[in-house]
């Protein structure tokens, strides 16, 4: 995008392999930001909030090392950094911004960061958007980029990249994702959707339900005068872009063969569905049933029945794959067989329908898998 | 037991061994029982329910179908058996309770079962308590039996069984119990005590997180005159049994390699700690780190700023087998190869301390293994 120039180069935080990220605006760019709901948060996000408010010129991205639960040092360590880095890049302080994933617990190397932001900085391209999209990464097995252009009046377009942690623990340790647009829209705006956007995109996925303290979706734009873009149009554009972020993360999801497509339908009100949706989302019998390709809805109806709100479990339909398994809370006949053929795809869909109701939710997961265990066991070690 | 008579057979509801059960009580025995808080309930519950209250005569279980799901189709199946059984015992239809555990969605197959009551009641001894124990297991690895005697005046006894589907989805399809004791307690005040009881013992266990449909607790008091047992003395044996039986059935948890005791203390409310210390227990990132004797505290902080609690960061203090990880949210320098020696036990001691109060909560779960991954994507098939 032009004016907005990236460059991803290895620092030594990981063993091996691109660790650090630069994203450079020529300008001064305007920034939206979702922070994770975790009471624990990571450095970054107690630096990025203490800051002075207004546009931004920098971010820069570690993997390797989530600098959380690091105390005041871990806040001062980016202190130290973004000294260095604005010397570097002549800017301002107060123009940069932070972003960290990996290992919790650890300090970040401030002294190797600092000696490799000169590479960094000649590194930057507009074009080196991958080399940016994989320095992020920690364990994802394929860097997540997208982009979109925006009819207008002169149009304008968006870019995103995300890290999922595929291999090892999204949602945990750690979601990031960075959009960037030239489109001329408001900030104010854009900060007061962000919210919903993040609720219709990332929040719609789950590898193992549980919320990192890093967890980052960062939106920029950089306001090229003349691409002045219809609002309505530029929102739609770029949620679509967050959904498909979300899905590129998700269907990276660690050690997973297949994504689940959970819809919870015909429910009284959208937050009994979505209570529903994620405690079957998250039932490790349910995910193992997945993976095993058994069409095992007693787990599933199980699920529901357990997710603290009530249910009246003589009314439930069970479809899996367009093919029904239970309708007024008992079997049907089905072919055990066919279903197993079925479930043994990439994609798989279940619908729960209470037939209670008119409000629906649908969220995206993974299967819990034999390569699950081996990743998240060996992590670290 | 003198007076209460066990046996267990084959009839054929699994593929092989047994899984039929029956106690025969030859006086009318008083029950006060605890079920499964799961919204879903198994049929045994729903009949056992609307039975008439008073003493019974018989409990009849079995393994390989949960019997849930199935509609009034699967309480009238209960209704025929009862009427087998008590023409085949001799005694009133409304004397008979029941349980199930297996697969859910699967009606009972009530002729075979029927066609084996004769050799079940043929089969019944006092001395029988293991065949019994044997016949309600799906894939538990052990029989799971403990005893007690309770001093008083003349003394009295009490003796348990249980069953965790030990191999395959403790807590969920299903846990069951039963207690048999001839001390004179008064069932009124059995009853008030139950769920005390069971929050104390079989609700400090997890393993899946997963609420079964048909969990069931049964006490059964048969009242032998001259045992008149202290009220205080009796309440606390027969806690200690049902928290051993909890013990043996975590302890065979599916796929398991360890149990884990976590403790959360300096909370500020009871409540907040339980919080805490679930959702550390079915976190899959810290289980799977527990599987690699991986001392991650960074995953088991970051579960406890996922559970919808307040907590201080800066004040949490991690303890694994006695070592302390972190301090103030920090991480404390520690030999990594000397906690993966400590962790590397069958017993491992997890304490998280919010030094922000004076409640405190414990209980106990399981690692997350590729046995556990093997069990649940196979079952069924």
């Amino acid at each position: 995008m032009k004016g907005v120039q990236f460059s991803g180069v290895a620092s030594g935080i990981k063993a091996s392999g691109l660790d650090l990220a630069l994203v450079y605006f020529e300008e001064p760019t305007d920034v939206a930001a979702l922070y994770t709901r975790n009471k624990v948060k990571a450095a970054h996000i107690l630096y990025n909030r203490k800051r002075v408010k207004g546009a931004v010129r920098a971010l820069l991205v570690n993997a390797g090392c989530a600098n959380a639960c690091t105390g005041l040092e871990g806040v001062r360590d980016l202190g130290e950094i973004a000294e260095g880095l604005s010397s570097e890049l002549g800017i301002k302080n107060d123009e940069i911004l932070f972003a960290s994933t990996g290992v919790i617990g650890k300090r970040l190397p401030v002294g190797k960061i600092i000696a490799t932001l000169p590479l960094l900085r000649k590194s930057l391209r507009e074009k080196n958007i991958e080399p940016f999209a994989r320095a992020i990464m920690t364990t994802d097995t394929y860097p997540k980029i997208v982009q979109a252009t925006v009819p207008g009046k002169a149009g304008g377009s968006i870019a995103g990249v995300a890290k999922g942690a595929g291999m090892m623990n999204p949602l945990f340790a750690t979601m990031l994702s960075f959009l960037f647009t030239d489109c001329s829209v408001q900030n104010e705006q854009l900060t007061k959707l962000m919210p919903a956007l993040g609720r219709d995109s990332f929040e719609r996925i789950t590898v193992d339900g549980d919320t990192s303290t890093n967890d980052t979706v960062m939106v920029f734009s950089r306001k090229r005068g003349d691409a002045v873009c219809d609002m309505a149009v530029f929102k739609e554009k770029l949620l679509n872009l967050m959904k498909d972020l979300a899905f590129l993360i998700v269907r990276d999801g660690e050690g997973a063969t297949k994504v689940i497509h959970i819809t919870v339908t015909g429910a009284r009100k959208k937050e009994v569905a979505e209570k529903l949706a994620r405690r079957i989302s998250v039932s490790p019998l349910v995910k193992t049933a997945f993976f095993g390709c058994d069409p095992n809805w007693g787990r599933i109806i199980a699920a529901a029945g357990d997710a603290g709100v009530p249910i009246r479990p003589e009314k439930v339909e069970i479809v899996m794959q367009g093919e029904r398994l239970a309708l007024e809370g008992v079997e049907v006949p089905f072919s055990e067989e066919k279903l197993k053929r079925l479930m043994d795809k990439k994609e798989v869909d279940l619908v729960v329908d209470l037939h209670d109701g008119k409000a629906a939710y649908d969220l995206y997961t993974t299967d819990l898998t034999f390569d699950y265990v081996k990743i998240n066991a060996s992590y670290r070690s």
